[in-house]
């Protein structure tokens, strides 16, 4: 049985996302499909719509036959590592190939950007570097010197500018790293562009409009066209019981405490926590009346939005600096659910897995593996009393 | 002018505390009460019922002239230096007599306790060291070992099994620490027991009967006839203001999220929490459905209730051993409020006071009282989400 692997967080599932997982077997000629899939905190530094259980259901009502979570310290990690541990724990799983979106659906572009880069990497390390000394936010200096390259080699490159060109880059950059043990494909991202507000005439509409529809507090049948009836009725069930969709706003007040309770150099045990941005959290902690007022009073051009809701993240964890960089491999294979197929796959390439899967969290000892137990702890207190160590209760999801 | 000094928690202020203010006057021949309080959490390792400026104005309103905060390091120590802390700062404030609280109100067998210790003070450690390694608790283990110094050298001495009492003895010894710079008295406690429940029939109950009438959800006229009217008037107040009086069981929900964002190692570095009671704290903040439930899945025949709670509050404020052990010597004077004799008073002897006073928290750097001030933004946290920094925004209250 061959396998594609994608790497996904779906917050939520959308008819974007059926329409990427068909094309990647159809791409692929692959029998399953593999996702490695974020777990309660995502790549922007937020937490998810709705749990890593709803959105396994949704994947799996979708095309998905095997879902993997990616561990915490890569799932909130920049977008290197978040590459680099999503991409080896679908090669760890077998897949002997992946895709991902973007946005023209041409490789040779990223292979081209990336050959660019490892070429010439003193060069752009030393432009990086001249380009921060002046102040400006990091990726904005991996822009300017990745356009310098460009201009002494030219050639048709991505354009860096766009998040999933990022992801897309980082994880040539992986397949390069794990010895191109796995082969990369790229699909063509159709109707709307990540940061996109819905339209009412399209069937399409990117996560970002969809949670901003939810967040807007609109009914939640302003967003049915565009997700597959099953997400329909999991984001349906999740209102039910939960009351709200997890976001910033949501926990901002437990946050807040979490904020309060630092000195400002316990807050520098946090990555990306210094030179400074530990007062301002205190100071605007104490008088922000909301979390976008909060947002809005320690953002600056230092810092992007997604850096400082890394670092909220790992704040309201309480996962330090420390515990998120003593790893850098993943070291198990966190199975969130299967179908049949996904369950016959695993039965026959199980004895081959270069990591140890795991189905029961309590079988396990593994330091990795308890920051995704406790990310899934201090998650859920956000929402509820109810429902703590639910890692330890919820076994596999089958469909 | 000469002042008395007391040592309370006013928790909250009733008729027998009335009692105690007047004889401690009357007694010594002073011309004002000086009450070094506790601030938002006490001895027992529990949050106040109501917060220290609303303490303040009920001690104000009854006899007290100034009120002086016991920094949070001492207030939520074991007696030794809670007694060690609150005796040093009314000698600092220059008050050159103090008076307790006791069930007999003689002095000398106070004395004859503490020198009946401190000249067996080899032999005590080694029965106390003994008794403990048979497995009974630290407390009963003291008590066991001063019956047997007792039974060598017959006299008359203290009860120590009774809380006030143990409070009473350290407080002779921190007179004996200080060189008897300051000298003490003691008054019979008036109609009834520390733990006693409220009698209906009596205008005095103790402040945990008052409090459990009113955590019981009794009508605060209930407890109406054992407080002075000015107390009455703050309880009303402050229920009107916050719906709830603070305890844990209020705070329970963001104690329970405090507990679970730690790791058993992390904890370890609050004062006391050791030999596994770690592991226990997170498994039953996990499963218990209330701070009562929680309390009776953890406690055992090793630790106290009160030791219990009093690890509770240094998790809950975040404050680590190595926070509360750096400091044996209260650094400054912190004014809480004061009478019109109270600042006649200051103003006479503000110069001759050892360590400086301050009305404005502002104005001074000290990590101490750093302490403080985190202490009351994590108290108002369990209340309401309003009233963040008021220790930067109140003035001492003046009556």
């Amino acid at each position: 049985m061959k396998a594609v692997g994608v790497v996904v967080e779906y917050n939520p599932f959308h008819n974007g996302h059926a329409y990427h997982v068909q094309q990647a077997k159809k791409l692929t000629g692959a029998d399953i499909v593999v996702a490695v899939m974020s777990g309660q905190f995502l790549q922007r530094g937020e937490p998810a719509l709705v749990d890593k259980w709803a959105r396994t259901k949704m994947a799996l009502a979708n095309g998905i036959d095997l879902v993997i979570e990616l561990p915490y310290v890569f799932s909130t990690a920049p977008a290197k590592q978040f590459a680099y541990g999503a991409i080896s724990l679908l090669r760890a799983v077998g897949c002997q190939t992946f895709a991902f979106g973007s946005e023209d659906g041409r490789l040779q572009p990223f292979l081209d950007s990336f050959t660019l880069i490892q070429q010439n990497q003193a060069l752009y390390d030393a432009l990086i570097k001249d380009l921060i000394s002046t102040g400006i936010s990091y990726p904005k200096a991996l822009q300017e010197a990745y356009t310098t390259l460009q201009q002494r080699f030219p050639g048709t490159y991505i354009d860096l500018a766009k998040p999933n060109n990022i992801l897309g880059f980082h994880y040539i950059e992986a397949v390069s790293l794990l010895k191109n043990e796995i082969q990369p494909f790229t699909i063509t991202r159709i109707g709307a562009g990540y940061h996109d507000v819905i339209d009412e005439h399209s069937q399409i509409a990117s996560a970002t409009g969809i949670r901003q529809a939810l967040f807007n507090k609109r009914a939640l049948q302003d967003v049915e066209q565009f997700v597959p009836s099953s997400t329909y009725t999991l984001l349906e069930d999740w209102q039910q019981t939960y009351a709200a969709f997890a976001s910033w706003s949501t926990f901002w007040p437990l946050l807040r405490f979490t904020i309060l309770r630092y000195t400002p150099e316990q807050l520098t045990t946090f990555a990306d926590v210094s030179e400074g941005i530990e007062y301002a959290l205190i100071k605007h902690a104490k008088g922000a009346a909301s979390f976008s007022d909060f947002m809005n009073k320690i953002k600056s051009k230092r810092y992007t939005w997604t850096r400082l809701q890394r670092m909220l993240t790992h704040i309201y964890t309480g996962i330090t600096k420390q515990q998120l960089h003593a790893y850098t491999e993943p070291s198990y294979i966190r199975l969130l659910g299967m179908t049949e197929s996904g369950q016959h796959y695993l039965s026959m390439h199980k004895k081959h897995m270069i990591l140890p899967l795991v189905s029961r969290v309590a079988a396990m000892q593994n330091d990795m593996l308890t920051l995704d137990i406790r990310a899934t702890t201090i998650y859920q207190q956000g929402l509820t009393s109810r429902g703590i160590g639910d890692d330890y209760n919820i076994p596999p999801i089958r469909l």
